[in-house]
């Protein structure tokens, strides 16, 4: 794998309790390091349409043919708009990886999408659908993989992360989306 | 001077014809390369409070007391707003170089600045007070500086830069200023 890969990283900005939309920010990064485009569009915070957002965007940058793969800050944007990785794989060629720092914690997250959707099963067959596997390399890292197998999927993750376990595309897409909202970047992604 | 130098780079948003504030965007980076965090405020198109929206976001951020330079794209943010990097440095004590990929049409300024504004002598006044420098490395810029020689705006110049004329933390807040503002990141700082 060449280490020059293009990546696409996604992540939300923080809403308010109230907020019926929320803008995400997809930065496309050479390897780790070199930033290359910033991208954001808008999706219904706890809505339904993260997944076709994040395909619209895609086709509609121009660094398109130049993204190999994508990783999301986990399973869902926006609260609970669940991104289906597989769907946008479909859609636009483009191998999605969902990652997060922390083990997602199932039970309560399908308590959560019960509570607040009448579509809760919906929802929680895109999160189940597919398995979540943790990766450990410096630190664990637990990830959802879209057409990549699981060696390639430990390879972009080396090549695209500088310190601590999130790769650098999310890194900063996250530093982006915190600092543009609140005036300041914070949190871990 | 360390490699490893914290550089705090600004630059606008695009703004339209008829808008009162536009954004401006702060990236922190550590040498050329590895984002630390990012910033924001709001300024008046054309108005003369840019300077000012500086100094209170650097007393604002945490990074205040690592940031060992800041580098603005241009003389002016938001249209005329003008960066009076004297004073900027005088209440920070952080050094400050201003930075432009071409040669500063005197003449052209003046012309516009006596055009649109009864306070233009006030707003030239900032503008020519200080020496524009030319230096030439792979790509020539043109800059002022303020609390620092040429050689050591030089080294930073040199240590931030990755590829083209413009050092990373300024090229990496444009990239993120338009990226935000229009969906998608263009053009040159």
């Amino acid at each position: 794998m060449k280490k020059e890969i293009r990546i696409l990283g996604i992540d939300d900005m923080p809403f308010s309790f109230g907020d019926s939309m929320v803008d995400i920010v997809g930065v496309v990064m050479r390897g780790g390091v070199y930033l290359e485009g910033v991208l954001k569009t808008s999706i219904e915070v706890d809505g339904r349409d993260a997944t076709q957002k994040i395909i619209d965007m895609i086709f509609r940058t121009k660094h398109k043919n130049q993204i190999k793969v994508m990783m999301v800050d986990g399973i869902a944007l926006g609260g609970f708009n669940v991104v289906d990785g597989r769907e946008v794989y479909k859609k636009t060629g483009i191998p999605v990886i969902t990652i997060a720092r922390d083990k997602p914690n199932m039970e309560k997250i399908r308590d959560a999408l019960k509570k607040h959707f009448d579509d809760w099963e919906e929802r929680w067959n895109i999160i189940t659908r597919d398995e979540t596997h943790e990766i450990i390399l410096e630190y664990p890292v637990y990830v959802k993989n879209y057409g990549l197998d699981m060696e390639e999927v430990k390879n972009i993750i080396r090549i695209s992360t500088i310190r601590g376990a999130i790769p650098e595309p999310v890194r900063v897409a996250h530093l982006i989306a915190t600092g543009i909202k609140t005036g300041e970047s914070h949190g871990r992604c």
